[in-house]
């Protein structure tokens, strides 16, 4: 018997016949002999039609009412989805993220998580009841209600499999795993049967939006094996997990990429310390974050150049600020690129193999691509190209790194990880 | 100051503009130096489209899960209340029935508030904030959520009360208070400024459907006074308390009525002890409710005639059940008619003034109206009659005995009384 804490995202209960469809696939985990926790999100829709009514009312929203407010969504679910239970005779119940005292600090609307209280959800396991709890929310040690921010019902299910310990966390979604890259892209993409818990990290910042940053992280901290998987299909997904002996046979997991990234550059600022303080403080004073960051001695030995990458939205803003203090800087130019892309391999294996980064600045340049940036960690390589070539290049890495669904020696370096 | 517990009911906060005009009147009060607790029920139409989402999973629903589902209603009015009155800069904060403890039974869908733990909410007053809370909704002494039944925000509004010692709990409604009958059948009707909870209570258990009877029940228990008012228009509604000296005057209060009850009756049953435990016996073990009961002794002194109500939908379930069983009582006949209607009067003067039954008798019977039911108590008189008959009936009692707006001694005894 494995105790399973299973997560069903937003459209996965959008409508009462998912519902059902979930109490299905619950209660035959059940009869195959699980304990089963089952972690929901709101029915889709139901999140935006309560910013809805709230930014009626104020539209800068905000603060300890609209927590209040939100976490009736996934109360909503969790009622429904022991409803369907019990009509299938798979008993059930339900608790608030306050009822099973999911603590967390104060910070409304992006609250973090301090303590899970397992013992009212192990009772009602020992009584074999599955028990369903809100995701998404919690409670502050004076009982005020709390929300994670959204998307934080990853993070719930994590949490509740680290403190009830948990067999494996599954988090059913509207896709069946983690692929090699995005298949709207490259149609040869590959589902990995396993990726490590870095590699995830890697990926899932970089723009495969399929898990919750945030909760790959905790189940990385607390070592509990996290799968993905498909609430509509029937499949393994990918597993995720710690790095294991035969892993580093793969070079490389996969390629992610983001287009939603601009670019600014201040050349030609006198070389002293203090340069990267100067160009970035008022920048991340007006609350823009920055993604990646490259400093090059300019050519005349004096000067440097200073490039960064920032969310598109900002790019306008972030060149104001930068224009407004470059007599400050003394930079000889200030200017920037609002159409870039940036594409990155990821791949525990690149540890333990020399030549990654250079068979992939081969294979952009044998496809014309001009990289502009680069930056690198140990298991990351990122580049940031024109964002006209994204799908290119990202089809040109994919095959040459062997990643397709027909190439042989991917199909190797995967049935060696599984 | 005074402090006031005010209930809004779910018209009143029906849509975002309503909840704002809500916010109005409210931050109105505080400006004026009150201290102020909100109750409100969930927006119109929620909890409706909330059991249509129950209903497709389970046609009959109940148990703990439907509280879970139900009580977010109320949530989602308490939240957007608490932005609108910091948006009037009006400080707020909202609480669900758990969190400032009103503690239920366990029976859930219709739970009865055992105690309330009022520290929070005073704690909360004392900082200056108005405490807003959502009705109809307390939690089991485990934590499991229930509710109080539909219309029990009215309960939660007069228990708050109760436990805050406040000096008014108003209920804020879509009529602007109580009147002598209903103005849609007689368009002389009258708002009262007073009423005693007596009066109230018959008023209301009789069909004029102002406030919850275990409300009114409750405010009398524990002498709160209560006023009923328009959410939608200014006027100092019904204020409903004790009885005074000088409300002797007025012999009437009003007169109520009831159009959804039939009539179930036994002839020439051999009269012998237990004969009304025979008849409604079965009909109880049913489930049927009966309202009015009258024996007479038949004309031959040796049988007897047994009459009852019933809601005009047990109607044909009660006639099944008398005719299955009426070869064991032995009854001449087993008839009934779905089309009855029932008046009555309503006052507490009633207690120290005779003639009045003998008036509304003759008043009816001038207007050729036969009366088939009696049943009287010590300020209620009750009639059932012909349902064709009411609105003439209604019309006629309530001028004879000078109920309305134009009528003179309507107005010194409503001037006496208040």
């Amino acid at each position: 018997m494995a105790l399973i804490v299973q997560k069903y995202g937003g459209s996965s209960v959008g409508t009462v016949e998912r519902i059902e469809r979930v109490a299905e696939k619950v209660s035959q985990w059940v009869r195959n002999g699980n304990e089963l926790v089952v972690v929901l999100s709101a029915m889709m829709g139901e999140t935006d039609r309560l910013l809805g009514l709230a930014r009626e009312i104020v539209p800068r929203m905000g603060g300890r009412e609209l927590d209040v407010l939100l976490s009736t969504g996934e109360q909503v679910s969790i009622a429904l989805l022991c409803m369907a239970l019990e009509k299938r005779a798979c008993p059930a119940i339900s608790f608030t993220g306050g009822q099973v005292r999911i603590l967390t600090d104060s910070s409304y609307n992006k609250a973090r998580i301090l303590d899970i209280d397992g013992i009212r959800i192990r009772r009602n396991l020992a009584a074999d009841r599955v028990v369903v709890v809100a995701g998404f929310q919690g409670v502050d040690e004076r009982g005020n209600i709390t929300t994670l921010g959204r998307g934080g019902s990853d993070t719930t299910a994590v949490a509740l499999a680290t403190a009830l310990d948990a067999d494996e966390c599954q988090i059913y979604t509207d896709v069946d795993g983690v692929y090699t890259t995005d298949p709207r892209i490259e149609p040869e993409a590959r589902r990995l049967s396993r990726i490590t818990f870095e590699e995830m990290l890697e990926m899932a910042s970089l723009g495969s939006k399929v898990l919750q940053i945030r909760a790959v992280e905790l189940a990385g901290k607390y070592n509990v094996p996290l799968r993905v998987l498909s609430s509509f299909e029937e499949g393994e997904g990918t597993l995720i997990s710690f790095e294991e002996e035969d892993v580093e046979k793969a070079l490389i997991s996969g390629i992610a990429y983001t287009r939603d990234e601009a670019q600014l550059t201040v050349a030609g600022v006198p070389d002293r310390p203090g340069v990267a303080y100067h160009i970035l403080g008022p920048i991340s004073e007006a609350n823009i974050e920055v993604d990646m960051i490259v400093q090059n001695v300019g050519a005349d030995g004096k000067t440097t150049d200073f490039t960064f990458t920032v969310h598109r939205n900002d790019f306008s803003r972030g060149l104001e600020i930068l224009k407004s203090n470059s007599t400050i800087l003394r930079a000889r130019e200030v200017g920037g690129d609002r159409k870039i892309a940036k594409i990155s391999l990821v791949g525990v294996g690149m540890r333990s193999h020399a030549g990654i980064a250079s068979k992939m600045f081969r294979i952009l340049s044998e496809e014309g691509i001009n990289i502009r940036m680069i930056s690198t960690s140990e298991i990351k390589i990122s580049v940031v190209i024109e964002e006209k070539y994204l799908e290119l290049g990202v089809r040109a890495l994919h095959d040459a790194f062997d990643l397709g669904q027909t190439s042989a020696a991917a199909r190797e370096a995967e049935d060696a990880r599984s």
